[in-house]
């Protein structure tokens, strides 16, 4: 899939079969070029050094909540986000051909999976899961390995694409089951010359005295700007102390967001605009 | 360890040599009674059902950041908080006697604690982390197995107490490693009669309108009240909707935070003191 000198359209998180990969269809379309990257890291790695235009990883579920990964990664990389996208996410308990479910013991799938399936460990406490780097993977794996007593947890796609067979599906624990992916880049110009609504993505710190918070979320609501979500995330070395991720609408290069942004700047330390994008959530 | 037909003392995640036994004894003492629960959510049912006066769960780790679970049970649980401590986390890779770095494949632990050695796993790309529910059992199970080809990340005391070789000590990623407990019962009186500083816990959710949080938060720093702490976590069956935890200085039944919490419980839905309790953070 790789062209030999030539950046690759998109890296993404996991291996063919991965929602990364879904979501990076949604994005670039199916005749994009991929890369598959085994950790989010890896993928932030591509984007800043080059080898891919863009970068994909996921950033929220609607069950799990927010990927801490991601997040630090935003902080401690060079790259813009210029687009996001929500895809519906189910789940499948996929064996080799043959596997009975009451034979299987261990269910191997990324973290964030296996925590939106806890109601399957419940029912079944026989079941030990298996933790690792991603969920297409893991069927890969478990088919490849020709255990008896081993399933995965992945989208169906991916038992398609490695010859499993589907044990249970919809095996996540909710229905309203959603995963927020984000695409990066190094160069902050956007995808979208649309009208469609806009998000913002700031990130920065504070000083430690009564009232900073309070201070910035006045500054936004003053102006009418709307608070869509806020991530707060320990700083290494710093017990204790933490850096803010505040999704906000607007752009941050037009009005009101644009003016806000220098009062913002005032009363938070090391305040960075992560990326002014197309909005997919309500 | 536990007394026929009497509650327990205290209920804690993990098995013996557990962080979380650490903890225990530090909020109770060496001879409190103690019962090993296999999740966090086990925790919580037997402080529920009485099986335990005390439950002690991990809430936030300064490297890796929030313990998703215990936010999402303090929700869904009839619990209060009445104490907290912060541990010294330093994790040791662990391995039966004789085995050596170079034949290690796989590495078990709690997916906390992996976390908080990612730089292992950046250095050994050899390694697969393995995520069992704990970190001491994964040492117990990798020294039962007989594995020559695995090891576990948990504490030396851990090590000591299963007959586990240490093949390197402190793999986390910063030296900087605490995560703070908190100490859960059904009766919220706190445990401490004494005039250290105290901090309140609020759970609460918010209408989906601009400057809604702003507004809670404007309402403390206008009294001078200090956000130690704010986290979201997500509803489900509400995408992308959050339930909000804060936690700030104060008592929730003396001035100015009682008279605050007047003024929140109109701004916000559902609004939740989870407890009042000696603060063991600056």
């Amino acid at each position: 899939m790789r062209a030999a000198m030539e950046a690759i359209d998109t890296a993404f998180q996991g291996v063919p079969g991965a929602f990364g990969e879904e979501a990076t269809i949604g994005f670039r379309g199916e005749g994009a070029t991929r890369l598959a990257c085994k950790r989010f890291d890896d993928v932030f790695t591509a984007v800043v050094a080059g080898r891919a235009h863009y970068g994909v990883v996921p950033i929220e579920n609607t069950l799990v909540g927010s990927v801490h990964e991601t997040y630090d990664a935003l902080a401690s990389r060079d790259v813009r986000i210029v687009g996001e996208r929500v895809l519906r996410i189910t789940h499948a308990l996929i064996a080799a051909p043959g596997v009975k479910l009451a034979d299987v013991r261990r269910v191997h799938s990324h973290p964030v999976a296996l925590a939106q399936c806890e109601g399957l460990f419940r029912d079944h406490p026989e079941l030990e899961p298996v933790a690792p780097f991603n969920t297409a993977g893991a069927v890969r794996e478990v088919i490849a390995s020709g255990a008896r007593d081993a399933a995965a947890i992945a989208s169906k796609r991916a038992a398609t694409l490695y010859g499993g067979e589907v044990l249970i599906d919809g095996v996540e624990d909710h229905a309203a089951n959603f995963t927020r992916f984000i695409l990066l880049a190094r160069d902050p110009t956007p995808l979208e010359a649309d009208a469609a609504p806009r998000k913002t993505s700031l990130l920065f710190g504070l000083e430690h005295k009564p009232g900073a918070l309070a201070g910035v979320l006045g500054a936004f609501a003053q102006r009418g700007i709307d608070l869509v979500k806020i991530e707060s995330r320990p700083i290494a070395g710093k017990p204790f102390e933490y850096l803010f991720y505040v999704d906000v609408r607007g752009d941050a290069s037009i009005s009101p967001l644009r003016e806000t942004l220098h009062d913002v700047a005032q009363r938070t330390s090391a305040l960075r605009v992560l990326g002014s994008y197309a909005s997919a959530t309500p």
